[in-house]
């Protein structure tokens, strides 16, 4: 750090990424990276587009957000296209916060929340999880700020019905409420439906874990053109080609593969349902997850220890230091292979601990 | 706009981008991109990482900042890889500048400059260019803030040399120095070489237009470890995974061929000269520009009428409303072909004004 830093940064806490590991090839299950590559037609598109790379792309993402509000069902004046759903998160963050204001979320949800906080000046209110780690949609009716839900939750993978949302977004005509569906596609309800309904509703989507493009970066917000134009004053005021040409070539030809990566999503729900059977099995207890990953904890056995003897044995895992899931780990759902090597790696630090 | 907007933003001027025209076959001039495309080495670089983007990218970009560094001469721990460099400018006004601190920059300059003290809260201290429109090194000496110097300038073209830019830096040992360098490559003096000497120095590039990379997305942030470390703060509070995985491979691949661009930069400023002399002839004042435009205007003619007269005649160029540059045109150096065809269509304007 230098001395010429503000204080607001000086004093930040920082989001830290998931380990993305050089090196050492590793069983990746720590991002809740989709382990399917991308489909021809996504490929073919970023060489296609890389032609023109020497002009600019269309800062409006005019043909990107029309391929999206056709699959959303809704009007590209309802579309924002982002570089990752992290960019839309903080728009919103800076669009509806600030010095003065608030933001209400869980203790146990995405760590992008309190960094956007606390970037923005907005006064983070926290409202805990129940201890079965489910979230009680009264805390948030009338609530003092915008709120912001991951559904599904992470690290949890616990998921809300759509009709309890409903009535978190009606109770709170003056906030705006953002539901962050980052992961809905492997087996959640989303809101979508509902944003002509409510003007306050901002749905926030990624292509990163449903399209396998963690790596091409693209993201959405959804809501009411009026929520959309602020998020654009944002967008505007920083980077107006946030989206780049191939990135957004890339997103109209993954919503026209639509089916395969629906089917991808489909795969990764039948392994999850694989892979908590096989933890529960080994003594686990596994939340009930709707996301491509589960939150699973053993009892007796330290969270850190036993990321500590997996990474030993060539799989990465997330753990999260904070206390109350500190003996837990977020796994992600890969292939059935991987899932495989994932239980044998478990099984042999659980026969060398007895 | 929503009633739930913050202050802040309800009231902001946002930037607006040259226009990206759809439909229409323009010849355009009017957003500075290179009229070559990128090499056969990039293009295949894009197909290529597009393969495994169902991975996220490399938050630390090692590999590119690895390839930046060799090509710039410093450490790849001086080496900031950004989404354009738009947003390295951002970065640099989030960490230095906010509430309370300024930023001080010329009244004709790159036009973010503004919007961005603005969005982060920093005042802004305004130093108009001379007359001639030439930057006076002694206004900027102990200055009241962070400096922001384009060099080349834009509109204007005209650059200082390093020997005067190093007296602004070395005469601001209080204040971080940024030299926007986004046309250097096109005849002017980097001040990279600097970067060891002065910590208070930070130099952006981008590959918009010298890698003819507009719709990448690419720029650089190069400075001392401690100003790196800095912006690395503000990135990691925001969106870590900034540069994909594309965007990353294709600049290894622009670094790799940089032969092939810095003969497309010496090309251009071939044609330059031509430009500028075909406008001189037409009755033209042209201001001597190390870019890749030009900054031009017609006695007794007005800039919003000329850039009128081109559109309809198919040819788009960029024009500023603000009242000292309000009757100039800022035209993008174009390939030998675009230029006579330009050149026919201002012939065409003026004998019809006759």
């Amino acid at each position: 750090m230098s001395r010429y830093i503000c204080d607001t940064l000086a004093s930040l806490a920082v989001y830290t990424p998931g380990e993305q590991p050089q090196g050492r090839e590793y069983i990746k299950l720590n991002t809740n990276e989709s382990p399917y590559p991308p489909t021809p037609g996504v490929i073919s598109a970023a060489g296609k587009a890389a032609n023109t790379l020497n002009l600019y792309c269309d800062p409006e993402c005019r043909a990107l957000r029309e391929a999206a509000a056709e699959s959303f069902g809704v009007s590209p004046e309802n579309v924002l296209p982002v570089n990752g759903s992290d960019e839309i998160l903080y728009f919103a963050f800076r669009a509806f916060g600030g010095a003065g204001r608030s933001a209400v979320f869980a203790d146990i949800t995405y760590g992008f929340y309190p960094v956007y906080a606390a970037v923005t000046g907005t006064a983070a209110v926290i409202k805990p999880l129940k201890p079965d780690y489910t979230l009680d949609p009264s805390d948030y009716i009338g609530a003092d700020g915008t709120v912001f839900i991951a559904n599904p939750n992470a690290p949890t993978g616990i998921a809300l019905p759509v009709s309890e949302l409903e009535r978190i977004i009606a109770g709170n005509p003056d906030n705006v409420v953002v539901i962050d569906e980052a992961y809905v596609e492997f087996g959640a309800e989303s809101c979508i439906g509902l944003i002509r309904k409510y003007r306050n509703l901002l749905v926030t989507r990624t292509f990163s874990k449903s399209h396998s493009l963690a790596g091409a970066r693209l993201g959405f917000g959804v809501a009411s053109e009026e929520l959309i134009a602020d998020l654009n004053k944002v967008k505007y005021s920083l980077n107006p080609y946030n989206v780049n040409s191939i990135t957004q070539a890339i997103g109209i030809a993954a919503f026209r593969d639509g089916e395969a990566f629906d089917s991808y999503c489909k795969k990764t729900a039948e392994v999850r349902g694989y892979l908590s059977s096989e933890l529960v099995s080994l003594g686990f207890s596994v939340l009930p997850s709707s996301a491509n990953f589960v939150f699973a904890e053993k009892d007796g056995m330290s969270g850190e220890e036993l990321y500590l003897c997996l990474k030993e044995r060539g799989v990465l895992v997330r753990h999260f230091a904070s206390p109350r899931i500190k003996d837990r780990l977020r796994i992600t759902v890969g292939t059935r292979e991987q899932t495989d090597k994932l239980i044998a790696a478990l099984k042999d630090v659980l026969s060398r601990k007895d």
